[in-house]
């Protein structure tokens, strides 16, 4: 071996994950449950608490599973955490990683859907996740809002904190996730996005190219060319990265629900917030990678779409009437915005 | 050009379309559509009619979309006509039908789901469609029916009906597209069929092979040894075949329908459809090929997405209590079962 081949083979340990990444990872993502959850409860403040169910997988794993039925904010919110390992990854991921091909796989994640009851509080989602497979590992995950009433500064505000977390660690990090998000998070066949966004990113491995997609499965393409490439990060840096994410959901989160909580709602709002709930369901059964996943994986059926809402409504040619607060989500909020440069009269 | 291949070409003329296929097919289709919706309104009997709306598809085509909303038996229904041309069938169909590469396809067809109000009354579904892109052409469709609070009868009359009209075809098309039904109908994630069947079959071409499937993109899976085959029969054979199928359903449904439409129900009945709606639902986002045909060819999306439930409920964990009528759905009508040898006590 020459001397540069040692070099460069010191220089990659770096980037190849540390003997207990699995624990540290997995031991992460539990500490992230716990702490959602535990805010959760007090934000909630009914008395109601998360119900916690422990499973196991046929094929290796489990999770723990939380959720909590007819809070006072929260209609209905899941809280997943889950460390499950296989014989083979599914074929939609095998086509992003072919590395991966062959080899046994771990995944360890947190996931993460609150549907409140008051139409002016966002549905929120979270997920943060970390694989290994044979000579592949990588981060994936985010964090977004779903509005039904929206609010300008709601939005500022979500993106604003996000970008305070990310900007921590790499200034690329915010606007690449930040439009990786918008690209993801849009539903195709209505040509809508699914909210505001927030950060959505996935195969992160410490190479240099930040932007993995489109991927086949997702609604996608709105825009392709590749973005960065940066420098190259270690996994140490990466987890860093991941963790101050999950750090970021409660206080960007936590203000917004506080604020809109006590509007006042009536027929007309509730009804809205049903319909557009659909849009809800049509995104995680027909793109979401991470129901896919789940239903490829025989996860636990009643975890994956424990993101479905409570109470859904379908109606048949549904169009807001022009300049009402419904056509405002339509026409402003659910088409990708520079949020953390918006001028708006607070 | 030997004599025998004269001969072969000649008694072949009978295996390809008439030139006026197409006209005759969408004119039966549209009849089809007229007749159901006609008798629908009498049934539903509360004032309320179809409303329709016609539309245009930007890359060839159209159709005319009738829905009913809030009427007394039927909750929501909408009955759907279409005929649309393009360039080139969508992946997902070329997979089984690789002759279409590369040639222009039209489609015609007639669809329909109604949700009736009350739990008692059965959800109904049919669908009877035509294909010709280039050498090859085909029928589809079927009719099957998804209750909620069962009853063993109702499920007798519907195949019984079918198979009647079936048997005047073909010995072999019921038990063949009856078992293909309960393999489609298949939520797979579920482990549960979407109700009690009755007919499914694609790809019919008058050739001896019956059964094609399963498709890689439906449930699938519950057997997969190839039925049949059969003599081979004509365009007009498989034609007449498929209106008789579109006449079984006005007489396998609507006595069902008169019969329960007056049960009386209460919170629970009401809670119990709500959510099974929503296995409807999943069943239609994540696994139907009509709906996957339709977002795939940039169908009008209130069209095809006007098979979901006015209103769904989800819940986490539910499942119904051992000895109850909800228990006895999932125990004995949401698995395949001989229905018309079934003994009951009427």
């Amino acid at each position: 071996m020459s001397i540069k081949d040692t070099q460069f083979s010191s220089a990659k340990n770096a980037f190849v994950p540390p003997e207990n990444a699995k624990s540290r990872v997995s031991s992460f993502m539990k500490t992230l449950q716990d702490e959602i959850c535990s805010e959760l409860e007090a934000l909630d403040g009914s008395g109601q608490s998360f119900h916690e169910d422990s499973w196991e997988r046929e094929e290796g794993g489990g999770g723990r599973t939380r959720v909590m039925k007819e809070g006072d904010l929260i209609e209905q919110g899941g809280v997943n955490f889950s460390e499950v390992f296989g014989k083979q990854l599914p074929p939609s991921i095998l086509k992003q990683r072919p590395e991966a091909e062959g080899n046994e796989f771990y995944a360890t994640g947190t996931s993460m859907v609150l549907h409140p009851r008051n139409p002016y509080v966002p549905t929120v989602h979270l997920n943060y996740r970390y694989f290994e497979a044979g000579p592949v590992w990588w981060f994936g995950g985010g964090a977004d809002l779903t509005p039904y009433y929206p609010f300008a500064e709601d939005a500022v505000h979500f993106h604003q904190t996000l970008k305070t977390h990310c900007d921590r660690h790499h200034q690329e990090y915010y606007p690449v996730f930040k439009r990786w998000c918008d690209e993801y998070f849009y539903i195709k066949h209505r040509q809508e996005n699914r909210g505001i966004g927030g950060l959505f990113f996935d195969y992160q491995d410490g190479q240099g190219e930040l932007y993995r997609g489109p991927d086949p499965n997702s609604a996608a393409g709105q825009y392709s060319s590749q973005l960065g490439p940066i420098e190259q990060r270690s996994w140490e840096d990466l987890f860093a990265f991941v963790q101050d994410c999950g750090q970021a959901f409660l206080p960007a989160y936590v203000p917004i629900a506080k604020e809109r909580r006590t509007i006042d709602y009536g027929e007309r709002e509730r009804n809205f917030q049903l319909y557009r709930r659909g849009r809800y369901v049509e995104f995680n059964l027909v793109y979401d990678r991470g129901t896919l996943f789940g239903l490829q994986t025989k996860g636990r059926i009643e975890s994956i779409l424990m993101s479905l809402p409570p109470l859904v409504r379908w109606e048949y040619c549904y169009y807001p009437e022009p300049n009402t607060r419904e056509a405002e989500l339509y026409d402003t909020f659910l088409k990708p915005q520079d949020w953390v440069n918006w001028n708006y009269q607070g």
